[in-house]
């Protein structure tokens, strides 16, 4: 009997775990991280508030989730990019994907955000399959790079590097940190830092 | 007799200012930005609410105010960076300022975060004190990339773009968010841009 309950149970609590993931991805895109809080989400999802941490632990695993559904849609068009410059030399495959990742943070622009101000709480362990998502995006830019720096270690400080500094320029050119936003600016400079990357690439690892 | 009021009164009303500044900035580093509310602060200087808005036109002016002062303190160690390699090549220069930012990111969290979190509400202008702090310290990196970028427009262009990476790399590090926090990591994917970029430079504009 027990074995029955517990099969008729997980599909309910999936099917409640996906609409209150839909419900915060949709609260996020609509204002933001900060609008994310556990009575709302509850409210209309007709749930309890202990509903939410039974089902994410705390509001910070809901946030997860919200953020996973980010990366997972930023990783469509970064794969697209990838797979467009087959065979092209390293600073035109990491140009387009920087491309698509301003393009991504554009459109989506409070998930996106949402993603990166998201602090956990000190001694909160980020889930595993968060990390995994995390590391296939990157590997997209490790495999750009694959030619270049056959070292499994530096490539992988070399991603993150050129990904954090991408970053960087998008995520201060959209908030007005260095000058007033301005489209081309922005990608001017990020197609600086990229081919100047990519030139010295080989000489700096 | 007018102007004698005008001439007793600015005084005091400068007074009033650096103390409220004094307050803002102690508040920020003790407790970060989202503390900086101004119910808070006039409590503490002992003015009524409005007298904030009065000094500093509205909250915003008060924030920006005190980010200020986070900027001149940043400006030291750069400087000094950047004098201690005079003479030596580029890619040496921009690390050392890159290391010195670093160092006051980490010494300074609370206030360095404080310049980055502010957003200003839309339509509101950046006073123009600000804007040539700013412009003082990208001009450090304009200086250390001159002999290698002639061109003024390409170098400002550079000096951001140089920025935002060690800045991309530095802020996504403290938060964990590509890892786990890992200072001698964060030390060599800030020294692969740097020098990827610095070996590039010249190929790349």
């Amino acid at each position: 009997m027990s074995q029955q309950t517990a099969a008729d149970e997980r599909p309910f609590r999936e099917r409640l775990r996906s609409q209150l993931v839909a419900i915060a991805c949709r609260t996020v895109a609509a204002e933001g991280l900060g609008a994310l809080q556990a009575r709302r989400i509850a409210t209309e999802a007709g749930c309890a508030v202990g509903t939410i941490y039974n089902v994410f632990g705390d509001i910070d695993g809901l946030i997860l989730a919200a953020n996973e559904v980010t990366l997972d849609l930023m990783g469509e068009p970064l794969r697209h990019a990838l797979a467009a410059t087959e065979g092209m030399p390293c600073g035109k495959r990491l140009l387009a994907l920087a491309d698509a990742y301003t393009e991504f943070a554009r459109s989506h622009p409070l998930p996106w955000r949402a993603v990166f101000e998201h602090r956990l709480q000190p001694g909160r362990e980020l889930p595993e399959r968060y990390g995994e998502k995390r590391a296939k995006l990157l590997s997209l830019i490790e495999e750009a790079i694959a030619p270049e720096v056959p070292d499994t270690e530096s490539r992988r400080r070399a991603a993150r590097a050129l990904f954090a500094a991408v970053h960087g320029i998008v995520a201060l050119a959209f908030d007005n940190k260095l000058q007033p936003f301005d489209r081309v600016e922005t990608e001017r400079e990020i197609r600086f830092i990229v081919e100047a990357a990519a030139a010295g690439l080989v000489k700096a690892l």
